[in-house]
Formats: C-alpha cells, structure tokens, sequence
C-alpha cells in the first residue's frame, strides 16, 4: 500500500517559481513526484508525493525538497482513508 | 482556459470524515471536484477544484464547500503557472 | 510494516485527567495505545500509537481520540525513519 | 474575462515610500498596475492588478512585484464574483 | 481634502456573498464606498471607502460595515500620499 | 482639521532609551511630536502625533521615526471622533 | 509621584463608540481618566489613566474599565522614566 | 528534594481580582502556595507552588487552579538548577 | 511604597544557563533582584525585581537586564494590589 | 522517583536528520535519551528522557540537546500523574 502525501511548501520571496522548478526536476529514489503547482495563498509550492512507506516519503521530503535553495518551511498533509 | 485551486479545509473537532465524505458528493453546478483527501497535519481535508473561471470557482468555495456542516474555516491556493 | 504516531492532546481547562483516562480506556479496533501521559507544556496528554498502517492510525485518531468529552485540539507526529 | 487583484504588500521598516514608487514604475509584460496606494494599517503598499488570466496575474506578482528591493512578504486578494 | 481607506472584511464562514452584497446596498451618510470586492485570500471582501474626513470615514466603519451581519473582523488601511 | 495618532513603537532589545530619546529630539517638518512615552508591555514607546493632515502623519511616521536606528516596527492608531 | 499608563481597549465589533462612551463617564475612585481615544487600528479605544500609584491604576483597569460592556481585552502599557 | 514552579494564570475579563482571591484561599492536599500575585501584563495571576514531587504539582493545577471559576488557561514555568 | 515585577526572559537557544548566572551576579542601582529561576517552558529565565518605584524598576529591565549576551526578549509582569 | 519528560525539537530546515542522529549519540551524565524519533508534523525530532530529578532533566535539555547544531527550539512536556 502506497503512502500519498501533499507537501505545502514556502519559499523566500521572489523564489517561488525557481523552488517550483527545481522540484518538479526531482530525481527521487524514495518517492515519485506526482504534481507540482506553484500557488498563490500563504502557501508556495504545492507538491503531490507518492511513496512505498511513510519512512520513504519522509525521506523526500527531507531530501529531495527543504534542501533546495530557496525552500524556507514544509508543511505535510498525509492523506489517510477514514472510510 | 480552466482554474484549478487546493482548498485547505478545516473542520471541527471530530468531524473530518464526515465532511470529507460531504464534499465528495457535492454535485456542483460550478466546479468540478477532482480529488477530496482527508488528511493529517494542520488542516482535515484538501480538495482539489476545477472551474471554467475564477467566479465559478469562488462560488463553489462559497456555497459548495463553506456551507456543510462542520467545516469551520477554508484556505483557498490557486495554480498559477509562472513559466 | 507498522505506523507510529505521537497524537498531541490539547484540552479544555481542568480536563486533563478525565482525558487520560478516557485514552487509558480506549478499546480501539485501528490502532494500539502504546503509551499515554498527563503532561505540563502547551500540551496536556500525549498518546503513541501503532497501527498497521496510516489509514488506521487516522481512524483511531479521528474516531477512538477526538470524539471524546474534552477533547479541543490534536497534533500528530507520524515516526519517518530517514536513515 | 480579466482576472483583477488585490496585493497587500509589506516593507522593509523605512521603506514604503521606495516601494510605493518602485511599483509605481513598473512596466509590466503581464499585467496592468491599475491603482498603488501606500497605506496605514498592518500592511504598507496596497496594489490593484488587472491581468488577462490568473497566470499572467501571478507572474506579475513574483516577478515584477516581489523582487523589488524592501519587499518582505505579499498576501494577494482575488476578485471573485459570487452573484 | 478627502480621506480614502481599504476595509478588508473577514465574514462568517458562508457569509462572503451576503456581506459583499449587504456593503453594496449601504446608504450611507457618511462616506461613499467606492468599491466592493468580494475576494479569495485572508479576507473575505474589500472595501474601499471615501469621506471628507478621517471621522466621518471612522463613522462609516463602525456604523455602516461593523454592524452587518456576519461579519467577524475589520482591518482598516487609510491611504497616505508620501511623496 | 488636525489628525491625531499614536505610534506604538517596538524597539531592538536594549534600544527602548535611546529610541525615545531619538523621538524626542524628532524636528519634523512633517507633524508635531505631543508627547513621547518609553513603556513597560508588549510596545517599548508611544508617540503622540498631530499634523494637518493624513499625508503629513504618515510621512513623519515613515520619515521621522522608522528611519530611526533600533526601531524594529511601528503600528499606528489614528484617533477618530465617532460622536 | 504618579502613575501614568496607557490602556489599549479591544472592544466587540461594532461596540467601539459605546465602549468608547462609558470610558468617558466614568467616574472613578482608583484613577483619573487624562484622554479617551476611539481610534482605527488593531485597538479600538486608547484610555490614558494617571493614578497615585500602581494599585490604585490597576483597580481602575480591573473594576472600571474591564467590567465595561463590548471590552473584550486590554493591554496596560505603563509610563516608565527611562532617563 | 521539593519542585517549584511559577504557574501563569490568564482569567477571563474582569475576573481577575476574584480568581487572585480564590487562589490566595486554596487549601491544597497537593502542593503549597508559597505566593500570588494579580499582576499587569499578558497574564492576570502568577502563583508560586512548591510540591514534594512534579506529579502533586501538576495535581494541584489540574484539581486546584484550573477548576477555579474565571480561569481561562494556565502555563507553567518549573524551576530547574542548571548550575 | 515599593514597586514589585516579574520578568519573563527568553533567551537564545543554549544560553539559559549563562543569562540566569548573568542576571544573579546583577550589582544594580536600581532595584533589588529578589529571585531569579531558571525555567522550563515558554520562558527561560524568571526574575524577581524589586524597586523604589516604576522609574527605577524599568532602568533595572532596560539597562541591567536587556543589556546581557543572550538575552532575546523580556515581559514584564508588575503586582498590583486589586483588593 | 524518576522524572520523565518528551522534548519537541524544531530544527533548521533540511536538518532533521542529522539532528536525530545526533541526539541519538548523545552520551549524557544528566539523563538517559529513552526514545528519539524523526517526525512529521510541527516538530521535526521527539525526545524521550528520563532523569533521576528535574535539574538533571534541564541540565541534559539545555546542555546535551539545546547545544547541537541545527536545533531552532525545544518544546519540553513533563510526565505527570494526576490519579
């Protein structure tokens, strides 16, 4: 069972499209980047990641994504099936 | 030329699968709902819109989603496609 | 695989105790509670959780924990391993 | 249909007067300045943009707008028609 | 010399519409609203208010806006010639 | 008619004693400084402004005070007679 | 030696002019009431209070002001002699 | 070994005179009250506790303080050596 | 008649120790230092302060306080007789 | 009796795990680490310590933790029993 999670991500100001950019040429070997929308809002960048286990996404995200030049802060959602 | 928007719901206490659920049979005459998650971390459920315009997609936040039961506060982000 | 979560507990004033117990209590089918403590800080109890996995995990949370007398505010912390 | 915003701009301290007339003199390739008031109140520079569509309001913003020198952070409004 | 200001209006959830269009119908002794948007962002409808002086705009706030149904907040920013 | 306002000023730690005395000393071509407090509580100084007009108050504000050295932000109450 | 203090009123929306009012008339044991403001901003009345000594201008907050219908919160900024 | 910590009470409006005198007469089996002040600033009340060990203090904010009527939140601050 | 206050100090992260040594080796001349805790939670350090009067007590915070290496930031918290 | 305490670690972006790593090396003469554990969420690492008293808790906090490089603030929660 995949893990799927949204990362909502801010970035210093002016940088938005180049943090938006970088990501969406993500090589990653823990997840797969499934969408990329730079946004409007309090929030940057909005990113779709998909992975094979939490620890997985966790390490996206910690890797692939706050270490890019520009990134200030993420926020993760993790989207849980209630039914 | 369509708009897409993520709208960071959240809801009270207790009452996230129910209006994951609500959301999910919005029959819209002003937005397409592409996706509905219900979510961990800072908001509850993240949906994703799809409207011919910006009023359409404003009323379906307004009276689609700000109207069910439970939802207590929306943050609206736009894709914006700055390449 | 399981999951493991740290469910951040804010209640409302004077109910801390009667929180903790209701979690000591719980019998949930989602998730085990490995552990719970009272604690001082901006918090007032603090829950582990393990499940099998994140669907479960949010079910306990969402249906086991924030359903109950007292209950204001929850905070997760999913454990990644990033190494 | 244009796409018409509000962009609530914060300076740098001492700085509203330079960014007031900065945004003043843009030439913009993706939108029209329509008004730019420097203001009172928790934000320093309120600007009223008119473009053809929300991408090329965007780009406006974080290109011609947010890397102006003593701009520190932009919250932006959008028009919507909920009649 | 007139005074204008920006009255950002936050509104009850579900309350957007009903607000914007209850400014519009104002009659007001005070001061002539120049604009009403409702908008996406943080808040909910932008005013934007003339009178002939900072009281009788102060006057329109409270008497005209702050009493409306619904809404929640007022943020107020006078504009001010710099140059 | 004259404005009347009251900067709240916030201070770089340490700097409450000099800002004051910086205020003090303020020859404003712009507005006339009616009385300078250094306070204990969330705000380090209030300063009591009056010019003849808005344009006036907000150029002494941006001019004379926020170009002063450890000033850190400045939010501004214009007294308004709602009588 | 007198104390002097600044009383920044927070009042329910649309009660500002009535809050503002009772502060004028009141006629108090503990302190004087040296100026009443209503003004815009994030406070709605500013109340300069002078009284022999500290209690005496705290009672006069708690019991005169406080007590006062539509005040929601007030911050106490007291004049301190830094020189 | 005793633990001490400094307990800061935030009461409702216009209650804090009556939550101080409340304090002042707690009889705790848990922890004593070795001072209370009503005080100006962010927070209405701050008490000394000393206890025998960190669960009787927490007892004696949770059954003691937190149960008073008036009080609106509390945060504790336990004294630690660090020398 | 003399003037008591708590100041709730924050310092910088690691410095805790070395500001509560700093601030008991204080030699003032403007008011006694009662007490002085170091503490776990929002704030670091506690201190105690006595005065002759208000004056004195806020050259003690200014001067002898916000001075030191490692303070970031200090509320003053001053005990007022209600009864 | 032993004191128990969750330490909620923020740390500089991009950090996370090199922060966790080192936590988990921590060698201490205060407190024993019972539990360390990289997660989502608000915090970014959670500490699990346990010491014989408070002071050697604060100790450990302040020198083993608060010293490493990469830690932006630490949250403490203490364990209590309140039955």
């Amino acid at each position: 069972m995949t893990i799927r999670g949204y990362v909502l991500v801010e970035t210093e100001v002016g940088r938005t499209q180049a943090v938006g950019d970088a990501i969406r040429h993500i090589q990653s070997q823990f997840a797969s980047v499934r969408a990329v929308d730079t946004v409007t809002g309090p929030y940057d960048v909005i990113v779709q990641l998909e992975a094979s286990d939490l620890d997985n996404l966790g390490k996206s995200i910690t890797s692939d994504i706050q270490n890019l030049d520009g990134v200030q802060r993420t926020t993760t959602c993790l989207a849980v099936n209630l039914a």
